[in-house]
């Protein structure tokens, strides 16, 4: 049987991790078992850098107890220890922020995010920047929400709706990122009522990890040539 | 059995088209059958702006006639038709530069490109400046060599080997993106003689695609919401 | 008697290369004959990228059979062919939407551009990105009009300063671009209304054009050096 | 007869003021008359942001007494006082800086420009980047001439040839932009040394602004409204 | 005693003279005099380009005078000279809207300016071009107040916070810069209602100049290597 | 007595942390007691994004123990940190990396950076541009020293110098940065031999914290409006 991607959701919510494993269901035919897992020392949810960051040291090893990878997802949108990862290992490793801005990239000329709380804007514009795509983002919108309304799947589903329509209406985004993990099963209805594609940043991240894994591509391939 | 991933090789070659055939072996496990087109109103290669634009109309009818298609890859390094054929189309379309540049990104913080021709470096230019991108180009670099070069497999990959060592060396480049279609049989010798990761775009344009076909990503999802 | 400058409206209504005749007539004193064609293959409107590529082909023809041209100008906002004409001749080739951009910044810091359908913007964001322009850009909008109202003189010039008075007001332009060919007649009504500069693509494109011919300024001299 | 179209030379030296005239001369075909003034108050040269800013104030004054001007062309490799001009007058205000840019975006996909001193590229590259236009810019070289060598014709023409291929084949130049007024008569000598167009500034600004004379075009139309 | 620090303004307004004298009291135990001078010559208030650009010789000529100075700050948001002092002068030169952009850059992610006058807005937008940092600015807006009511403190001030809550509302400001010089005694009722960092531009150039002037920082060395 | 700005050394090299106190005497007079830690659980040294975001956690417990600090600099350039020492506390909290590119910027058009290895460069490249400051940056180069011969000072100067010629004439800089902390005895050497002003991270950082200490400027105000 063939190794597995690994799919680390760096906070300790298995609730998530479950909506993780839910989401990435249409990428099972692709031949690789995908394997979802929660970081145990990971805080409930990650709302600032400093959460983030916190995360890193356990989530090296977590990914470095996985002898079997043949890749990893790291899905917190943030991507924290993206870079830190790959010096760690020659595996292919996809963040789900960098692999959904790619692939949203594909879809429209002019993305739009929708973030959980207007406290991410900030990082995320820091880490577009790092990518160099701010050029194609149309604008970053929280959705606005209080923790007593975010608990409710109702509530959640109509913020993200009406700020997926002003991303579209007032910024001008062209294809919308779901800008957290664990929100997958709201994509077909955030498309459906916005008219515009929408990307699911673990979606995203596992499909592009499985196609390295198959081609054989990775980041770092200096070893490879010893 | 599933509907096929076609990709179009739009010059005339029908040795590019086989290349291309080979290139995308590794993907086949992904579930979905994948079908190369040679467009036979194409050039014997395109290397211009005007060569390229010429493909566009049998193009789309080629793709048109593919009743049956889940996506289309577009195999030409230029993209030609990739906006007119997603206007013709709701099913995902990938343009293998678009795709290429995309995956690169997640390889290394800043792509060179191996152009076969100098004078391609401008169209990449531009196209880089619509996908606005330009500050993780490192390079984009012409082999440098005549005709009669270029049909030795010997001097061509000497040629980009050269040339892949020069944009590490001189323009910074960490990740290599091949130029053309049809030369995915080199990649792992340019890779292990530059120690740098090498995309292939016909590799990961159909990545991409068979990725979208999976996920039910595609450009347009207005009428999707009918 | 001097060689004229040729203007191709791709599209294939007459009506439309009238007012691109009449708008030019200013310029009628710089001494070269002006010459407004209609390419009967073309649409009867350009509204896609689809619909713009296909006009690609006969345009280049078209040209070709000019053999006294001394120069062209391509009469869509959106330049298909621009560059495929550019390989084709070395006479001096002016788009008109890289004309009006070019144009417009020297007469304000931000550009705001007036479109005709919503559709036509990501076109625009992809070649104002090809021409890395977009830190000078204020805004895209489209008039929000349906196709009887377009047809209405009235509700279209009505429409057209609403959306300036917003380019202006909300997104910061200090310059106006009409984004269509054949409006001209327009443009003193806007530049009062707004109180802002207009620029008319096919006058900035016309004059550029006589500029370029008077004093034989071509993109390609490498011939000329022969 | 018609009103003239003002050229200001912002140095006091009456051969550069001469050179600028008879580049000028193709576009006098344009039905407008064109009057070359020398600065008698500016430096013998601009080598310097200081010398610059220096000359606003007097040619401000010049410009002022010039009541029969159609529109004015300020002939400075640096448009020192163009913003300050607009400011003053509604009539047609060009910069040969910020035309030769953007002529030369016209005519290649990246411009290099051949500086006269290294002094002077961090001012270009301020004045580039205010222009928004550095995603174009292939490279900005300084001939590396001491004065004495300057003062020698075919030792200029030399260097700039040298510099204009470094350009090209170091820079990756499409279009060479040349870095100073009243070198026009060298223009069609680097065009054939170098293959590649060649913008002479004086030439690109009067050209635009006689241009923006035809059209009724200017930076300001708020007074026109009124 | 030790050299002086020298501020200038380049209006002729004593009254701003004193606000930004009293601004860089907080400063005043670097260790290092500060002296704020008045500009005889300048206008009542700098409104304009031009008014700015003819400033700069009789600054540059009390800058001159200034024999004993440590370092130079312009205090007009627009830097007027900037580079022409630092021509005339090896000893550190600092400007007020540089400093102050710098210093929002380490302060929040994106800022936003409150500008006096609309028409300063093309002007600050030309020199964040030239800084390069138009990725990081969310917006420019100006207060909207006719001079009557700016003479009126409670109007400006709650015009400012108004201003203030539209940058972090609408444009998504994570920072302030005050726009203007000599209104530094507003500054902490802005950060209290706004909840917003807020740079005063004349505190972030003194400290930035008392820095360079502590550790023997300047413009240029080439001078200073002889 | 004032409270202390504290410095971190985020490595476990007592060297360096004696280094960075040495190089911040200057700044001693400006009323503020400096006081330089080193991060005892820290690596001898910092080459790696995974070594960097692993001395994340310690940090941020180090910082928190300093009770009566005025403000924090981070000494590693890569600002390890930085955004989660600023989630952590409200005081002023410079990264040198950052600190040091804007007051770079104050002092050269186009800024240099010394690397000490090779491997740093991509990382440095993700933080200019999360910075946003890319189209000011001249070029990054490494020392190109094995470990045996950075243990050298006169070797290390004379790379340090050879480098910044490298940047200076090849990359085109007008002031260079240190790419690390620990090295300001180099400072004025590579002044002196380059004609180029040097920018030292640590100073600058220092500088930077200490004028934020006296001006009340801090990231975060919004607990200051409660």
């Amino acid at each position: 049987m063939n190794n597995p991607l690994i799919i680390i959701n760096p906070n300790s919510s298995e609730t998530v991790t479950a909506g993780i494993d839910a989401a990435v269901d249409p990428l099972r035919g692709f031949g690789v078992p995908i394997k979802c897992l929660t970081l145990a020392a990971g805080p409930k949810g990650i709302e600032s850098q400093m959460q983030a960051d916190l995360t890193i040291a356990p989530m090296l090893e977590l990914a470095d107890a996985q002898t079997d990878a043949a890749g990893f997802v790291i899905a917190c949108f943030g991507d924290p220890g993206l870079h830190a990862l790959r010096d760690q290992t020659d595996k292919p490793v996809v963040g789900i922020q960098e692999a959904s801005v790619m692939t949203a990239l594909t879809l429209g000329q002019r993305f739009g995010v929708i973030a959980i709380m207007p406290g991410s804007i900030p990082r995320h514009l820091r880490s577009f920047g790092a990518m160099g795509v701010l050029d194609r983002l149309a604008g970053d919108r929280a959705l606005g929400l209080g923790v007593a309304d975010l608990a409710s799947a109702d509530k959640s589903l109509a913020a993200m709706i009406r700020t997926g329509n002003q991303l579209r209406d007032i910024d001008g985004a062209n294809v919308l990122i779901m800008g957290c993990a664990g929100m997958a099963q709201y994509r077909a209805q955030i498309e459906g009522a916005t008219g515009l594609p929408v990307v699911e940043p673990c979606q995203a991240a596992a499909a592009m990890a499985l196609s390295h894994i198959a081609l054989g591509q990775s980041h770092r391939k200096t070893k490879h040539a010893e």
